[in-house]
This record gives C-alpha cells, structure tokens and sequence, in this order.
C-alpha cells in the first residue's frame, strides 16, 4: 500500500484515509490530492477519517497542510467523520486545527461544499450557478 | 486495520477497498455492509477497488457475495475503478464476475445506480435493463 486512492465525486474529492500515515505516504498524498484538484478541477476534496481512532500532531499538520493547500488552489476541503475521542485528543494536545473545516459525515460535508459553492457564487455577483 | 469504513452517500453506501483483505476482513465487511444497507435503507452500493493491484479468486468470491448479499436486501451493488490489469486477469483466470457490475470510476457508478433506481421507479412491468 503506497497510495492512497483519490475518488472522483461530480466537482468534488473524496479521500479516505485507513492506513497509519507515515512521512512518505502524507507527501504521496498531498502530491497526488494537489494535482487531482488540478486535473479534474475540483471544488472541494473530502477528507474521511473515520476509521482513524488516534490523530496524533503529525496527522493534524498534515490534514492542516492539505487545508491550506488545496485552498491555495481554489477548492476548500472538509474533514469528515471524526471519531468522538478524535476531537477528544485534539482539543487535549492543543493542536491547531483552526483552518481545517469539519462536518459529521460525507453528506454533510458535501452540503457544506455546496452551500460555500453557491455562497460564493451568490455573494461574486449576479452569477447563481457556480461553474 | 480490522474494519473497512462505509461512507453514506445519498441513497448509497461507498467502499474503498485499500488493505489487503484476509479472511477475518472480508467476513467483517460482509457483516457490517449488509447490516449498513438494513440500517441506513440503502438503495445502492459502491464498492471502489482502484487501489487493488491483484485481484484473486478469494475476492473475486468476496465480490460477488457481497453483490449477492445486498441485491437480497434490495439493493444493487456496483464495483468501480477496475485497473486494466486486473480486468485482464479476471479473465485469463475464468474468474465468475458475472453477478458483478461493474463501471469505470465512482461516478459512472453512481449514474449506474441512479438510472436503475429511475428505470424500476417508471416501469415496474416490462424490465429495460438487461441483467
């Protein structure tokens, strides 16, 4: 296991994360998830973790990482599923997810992409449909 | 790793196949599907195997009793993101797929699904997709 795949979804990026991450697979990823969200010109990447049960600082800053880069190229990302005792220990260790968004699961980290979409598209102009 | 998560989407419940499976995994997911589309009234399932690199006989079988299994809750499964190499052994091995369906990537899958869902929605009587 050396990659990580990374699923299409309409205008937006699905990841799911099931491995422990190590140095080499987070860079594969954000190599990999930065130039998806250029190829396929994504509008949000989803970040599922629900199957981790520890986030440790090394996870945190690469999620955050991710947060900013993929927001550098004009696509927000959403992390998804956190587990209870996730929030638990972040919120313990002190880490700095401030710029990383949240939502309980995919659908409604989907409805969040969405509503920003359109926001942004209301708050532009006149133009209703992003696109 | 001894649970592979399940991500509702929708109507329908996504797999991202990334470990190899053994045969405690494979049972576990065969549990813990079915009881997903019971629970969350699953019309679909998409079970994503782009990662994989070899698919053998045992999940070639795991497969086609998952799509057996949720097609006896009513709901239909379909497998996405086949590589080219693995479509090429499934056949130089006379492996049985043909329960399977199968599409490119997640979307296509999705469309699958949803174009059955309307298809049996309009016309309960005459069957328009072939099996």
């Amino acid at each position: 296991m050396d990659k990580i795949p990374i699923l299409k979804m309409g205008h937006f990026l699905l990841v799911t994360i099931q491995v422990d991450m190590h140095d080499r697979l987070a860079m594969t990823l954000q190599d990999d998830l930065t130039s998806r969200v250029v190829k396929d010109r994504a509008k949000g990447v989803l970040i599922d973790i629900s199957s981790l049960e520890i986030v440790d600082s090394f996870i945190g800053r690469m999620l955050a990482n991710i947060a900013a880069m993929t927001r550098t190229l004009g696509a927000e990302s959403v992390v998804v599923g956190m587990q209870p005792a996730v929030a638990i220990t972040i919120v313990e260790l002190g880490m700095s997810l401030h710029n990383v968004r949240t939502a309980l699961n995919v659908d409604k980290g989907m409805a969040l992409l969405i509503a920003q979409l359109n926001g942004l598209a209301e708050d532009d102009g006149n133009e209703p449909n992003p696109e």
